[in-house]
Order: structure tokens, then sequence, then C-alpha cells
């Protein structure tokens, strides 16, 4: 069993209140593997250009992630995002955007990748995202990420893109966006008629919820006096999440499982923002995982001690 | 056993994508009675104006709540807002405040509401906070609401107020704001030194959270398909738990005690949204607020079945 994600892997300029760094390994499918590796074998599917560094592929191999299939183009460049965050960490700016060898990708998946358990479409161009999905061989369980710009420029093709994984993780403002819905509940219901059976919405600071036919869950984020950096938080998250499926591979993916997959993507996600890019979950340890997963549990429950009210 | 509540009862103008009102009854002290009055007594401190009708002192007195020290201005008129709120209801303008009888309002308690077990100051002049505090007699738990507007031209005095009470019910924005910490959960911990040992961080649609010196919890808000009015969420919300700590006179006000209040607060206040004003939670039920608390609870468990994660 394994896991298969497309999406970016990059170079990230990153400035925030609290520092910044030039140039950093960065990229959806960077973080996600990071956080999947934890739960079972990931495989990266993804395009760099000759100047990626032996170095950021030691780190792209963390716990036995497989970069098979990250196609090496020598004469091209690595994708390239520059971008600030304001005082709270809730804003940000994008001051540069270098799709460089991400131009002309086409993915072609290696017969181990197609042949995956679980499938992540990291946010990519739709008709990217539709073409992994041909060629693998019936993934038991697929989720895709998106972004406004997708919604904006090919917002057919995503849906069509909707209409066949399993479970969207997307955040607040696409869900509301992808659906023209105001309430992200009634939003997410109608997206789960489109064919999805899971829409996992990400809230940023506030956390994430989960929306399935069975009900509807959320989870705050988990308090941090210091964030630092939150560039992958969602990546990081997606990868937890999906990376806890593929370890249960006998399970239903039910809305109760899903519940517990979130608990580790938003564990997982709380550590990637502590430091700048993947500094803190390439040294990560599975205790402390656990730990924070276990807080979580107890920071969220509360007794229903039965109290007579006045009516 | 009592709880006394000053702050505002106000006409209100109302304009959601849903429909509006042109005058209904409002104002913090107005919606905080008719939370709290499940749980126990309110007494309901504030001035109005001599076209406060005698059908809006009906609603005020739902459940029991007691009036007396409402002051009648028989020629001035009652405190008036309008506001407008954006597509997703999470942006609203204010369109017109006419402060009427509250420009010279100097709060005059009577002995009952002296007497008073829990005290809650709504969102009034810090000034007129502290004079309520010194004209009670030592309530056992008091809390406070404030609002940027304070922080900005009253700020010395709100933290003099802020000092003397055990719990603080403030918006993310306002905590930060108060404390020019962008983490709240930093900014929390900085206000628990001055003086309290609660705060309690209303985050809207997202829900609440709550920081002690025991630890942090967090609730999301009720998933409701439709929201039609947020006016009065957040002191709906206040009336509940402020309300529920009342209904426990004999338990030390804990951090688990106020999961429980925070728990019947956010049930509350999601009745609140569903409809104008006062106009749900006027008519709302014992048991149905019950249900969500049990709803609440089922949507926010999740088991932490021990994984061997890969290391």
């Amino acid at each position: 069993m394994s896991v298969t994600v497309v999406g970016s892997i990059a170079y990230d300029a990153v400035k925030t209140p609290f520092g910044e760094r030039e140039r950093m390994l960065g990229g959806a499918a960077t973080h996600f593997a990071l956080a999947g590796s934890f739960f079972d074998e990931v495989r990266v599917v993804g395009p760099v250009g000759g100047d990626f560094t032996d170095e950021d592929f030691a780190v792209l191999r963390t716990r036995g992630t497989i970069t098979d299939d990250v196609e090496v183009i020598p004469d091209g460049k690595t994708f390239f995002w520059a971008g600030e965050y304001g005082w709270d960490l809730n804003s940000r700016e994008t001051l540069d955007t270098q799709l460089n060898v991400f131009e002309h990708f086409e993915p072609k998946l290696s017969e181990p990748a197609r042949d995956c358990d679980v499938l992540f479409l990291a946010n990519i161009q739709p008709t990217l995202q539709l073409d992994v999905l041909d060629q693998c061989h019936g993934p038991r369980w697929t989720a895709l990420d998106s972004m406004n710009l997708w919604i904006d420029i090919a917002r057919d093709d995503l849906v069509k893109v909707v209409e066949r994984v399993d479970c969207l993780v997307l955040n607040d403002a696409e869900i509301r966006q992808l659906t023209n819905r105001p309430s992200v509940v009634r939003a997410a219901r109608e997206l789960l008629s489109w064919g999805p059976s899971a829409v996992v919405a990400k809230q940023g600071e506030y956390g994430a919820a989960l929306i399935t036919d069975e009900g509807f869950f959320a989870l705050p984020a988990y308090p941090l006096e210091r964030v630092i950096d939150p560039t992958g938080a969602g990546d990081t998250f997606a990868g937890g999440l999906a990376g806890y499926v593929a370890a249960h591979p006998g399970d239903p993916v039910n809305h109760e499982l899903l519940t517990r997959a979130i608990a580790y993507g938003t564990a997982l996600a709380s550590y990637n923002v502590e430091e700048f890019g993947t500094e803190r979950v390439a040294r990560l340890t599975a205790d402390e995982v656990s730990e924070r997963v276990n807080d979580l549990a107890q920071m969220t429950s509360f007794s229903t001690v039965p109290l007579a009210l006045r009516d």
C-alpha cells in the first residue's frame, strides 16, 4: 500500500513578522510527503529543475518517501514562490510566482505510483489532476486540494475532478466561491451532492471541519503561543489526513475514521507552523505527533452533565 | 441567587442578505437576559426611553427576568443601532448609532441587583463598568465584554475593570488589540496575568475558545445551513455562559465548569442567529437547548485509538 501525491515541489522565499528565509524547500507535495510519511510509504510526483539540491532531495526522502517520480529537468528551474505575511499571520501577499518547470509539466506516473492505495491531488491545474486520476489504477481513496485561481479560470475542469474524488480538502473561502453559497455547511452539502463523500474545510487558525452525509465534526487548531510561518500548514494537514487513511487499509473511510484522520492532520500542521518551511516537521518524531493528538482530544472534550433549565 | 447584567437595551435596524427589520428589540442586556434566564433569575440594569413599549418589556421579562432596574426616561429615546451585514455575514457596517438615553446614563443599582451572585458587565463605557462593580456587594463571579472603541479611547479605564473581574468575554480582534499581541493564545495568557482567571475568546462562525491557567478549550459554533441575523449572538453566548455559572452556586468556577458553560452559551447563540433579533430565543425551549449541547459534544469528539507511526 502507498500514497501518491501530485503537486508542487518548490523553493519559497517567505517573510513573516518573526523572520525570513530567502530560499527554502517548500511546495505542497513536499509538505504533504513530510507529514504523510509518518503513516505509509509516500511517492511524490512533480517536476524540479537542475537547481534542486541533493540536500533537498534528502529532505523529501525523510521517512522513506520515494522520489522516483520526481522529474528532474536539468536545464529548468524549480518552481519559486515568494510571499509576505501580515502582523497576525492571517493575511499574506504573494510577491512573486515563477512557474518555471511547472509551466510545461505533464505528469507521467510510474507503475508503482499508479498502483497507489491513496491518491492526493494537491493544488495544481485541474486538467493535470484529471490526467493523474486517469493514469491511476483506481485508488481506494482520492482527495484533492485547489485554489481560487482555478475556480476563477478553470471551474468546469475543476468540477469534473470534484465529481471523481472521494474527498475535498479546501479552505472556507474556496468552498464558498466554488458553490457561490455563503454558508460553509450548506455549501459543503452541495459539494457532497456532486460526488465526493466528504468535505474537509480548512479554517486556518480555527482548525478544520468535516462534513459528510453522516454528520458534522470540527476540531480547533492546536493552540500555539507563537506561530513562525504558516506556509505549508494546509498541505501538512492534508498529508496527515490522507496518511491516516492509508494507514487503515482494511477500514471503511467513513465519518468516524476521518475525524481521527483530521486530528492527526491538525497535530502535524501545528508543528509545521512552529518554524520556517519544512524545518520543524523534518525532525519531528512519532511520539510528538501522538502527544498533540491526545492533547487535542482533551482540549475539545466537555462533559454533558444533565441540567434542569428554567423553561 | 441571581444574575445582574448591565448593558444596552436597544432598538435595532438590521439588514442581512436574508431580510431586514426596521425596528426590533435588541441590545446586549436584552440578548444576555433571554439566554441567562434559562439558568437563573436575571436582573437587567439599563436605560430605555419613553418610546420603549410594553410588548418589549414583556419580552425582556421572558422566563422571569426582573426589570425593576430598567430606568425609564419618559422624555428620552431608547438607544438605537442600525447595521447591515455582508454576503457571508462575516462583515458588518454600522449605519447609525443614536446613544439617546445612554448618553447620560448613570447606573444606580437596587439592593437586590447589588446582591447578585453573578455580575455581567456588557459592552458599555469602562467607567460605568467600574461604577457598577463598586456598587455590587462582591459577586461570586464577574465577567465583562467590551469593544474596540473603548480600547481606542478609554484603554486605561478598561484595564482597571479587567484587573477586577474573573472572566473576559471578548472577540479575537479585541484580545489582540488590547494586548497588542498577534497570537490570541499568547495575548490571553497575558490578560490572565492582569487579574482574571479566565479569558473566553469569541470567534464568530468558528465558535469560542477558553484560556485559563489550567489549560485551553475550544468549541466550534453549532453548524447551521442558514444564518439569518448574527446580531446579539455574542451577548446570547455570554448569557448562557454566565447563566450556567450562576446555576452552579456550590461549584468552583474552574476550567472544567467553564467548558460546560461555553457549550450552553454556544447552543443558545446558535438559536439566536436563526432568526432576527430576539425572535428565536424568545420562544426557545429548555429541551431545544439541551439537544444542541448534546449534539455539540458528539460533533467534537473523536477517539484516540493508538496508532504506531513510522519514525
